[in-house]
């Protein structure tokens, strides 16, 4: 069953998926040990997970890559169209409404929705923007699942509010704010400073400025 | 020494800073165990990440919430500040310029740069949109290390050539596309999809609609 993968194998699945899509188009097969070096993981830990799939690879060979592709994709719920939509047209509404990552991946944008009355009635790639208020019955609907957050960070919790009551049950919220669901709601928090933070890392310990580390005592 | 540390652990320190941090108006001490489940890994994988760090808690208490903040900022390089200049003002370089999750972990917007002469000398923030070919002397000058693409992507590779002729030795890439860059540049690629498609596992597993995962034979 897909739900007995442990959180921390799904949170790695896109991962060796994008890998295996770079691959598709030069290499048939590849080796774990290739395989988790470009996804900067160790060997032992792509092996486990992949076996979490049933994908144990072939002795001497490695891993298909078509065939893993498939099997991710189908893992994660890629191989059908799941509706999305975006609340809050700003900047990162526009530009995730926009973006070209989506719909070779299986998501569609469904519907944008903001509070702003000169905003509401405009189009983005085609797509009208709409008052918050249609938000229920558009879910309904279209039986959309996922909604994404991209308000500003104050309005993110009522946002949040509205989509549940709306019956969304998965959120993704790209606003720099806290928010809390109810249990049954699947809830992602995006932080675009993740990335910077792993190369200031480099940086840091490339310029050899890295503080000395103060040792723990009692273990 | 910080270069030591696994990439893989690397990748992690960011998540457990957002839990600290979080964590920090409600709790002084924090259990691996606790700290674990919020941060969606296994209490083995936490404590084996942050003794990397020198940190090991104490035994019946915890980690000290503050404390180990400290430590993993530090780790990081986050106690000071990277100067990040933006390469393409559309709606995504327009939002991260805006973006509240930056200037208060360690990251201040140098410079903005754009190709189009519409945009050139528009500021965002108090910031002026600049010439692309002005960025060679902005780095040296402003000493910046780390750059982020926010371009189409057909003009994702030729922003990253730029930027390493100028100087640029991290480069944080939010264009959906696959570019390359000498060995000595750390280059990050953030997928704005990877959260939607570990949404979608989980939609999948609640509507049951998995499909039948096809056994590999062979090990």
């Amino acid at each position: 069953m897909s739900n007995e993968i442990p959180r921390a194998t799904v949170e790695r699945l896109p991962r060796y998926l994008k890998c295996l899509e770079q691959l598709i188009q030069h290499k048939r097969t590849i080796s774990s040990t290739e395989l988790a070096h470009l996804a900067n993981l160790s060997p032992a830990q792509l092996r486990k997970d992949l076996s979490q799939l049933g994908s144990y690879g072939i002795r001497g060979v490695g891993y298909d890559v078509e065939q893993l592709q498939g099997e991710i994709r189908r893992e994660l719920g890629l191989t059908r169209d799941w509706p999305v939509i975006v609340v809050g047209v700003g900047n990162l509404g526009s530009a995730l409404a926009a973006y070209g990552g989506f719909g070779n991946r299986g998501f569609e944008i469904a519907g944008l929705y903001d509070v702003d009355p000169d905003r509401i009635g405009d189009n983005i790639q085609g797509i009208e923007i709409r008052s918050l208020d249609r938000v229920g019955r558009d879910v309904a609907a279209r039986r959309v699942a996922i909604g994404i957050i991209t308000t500003p960070a104050v309005a993110a919790q009522s946002t949040a509010d509205v989509l549940v009551a709306a019956g969304i049950s998965s959120i993704l919220n790209f606003a720099p704010a806290v928010i809390s669901v109810p249990s049954h709601v699947e809830l992602r928090q995006v932080d675009l400073s993740t990335e910077l933070q792993i190369l200031a890392f480099y940086l840091q310990s490339r310029s050899g400025e890295s503080a000395p580390r103060p040792r723990d005592d009692e273990p």
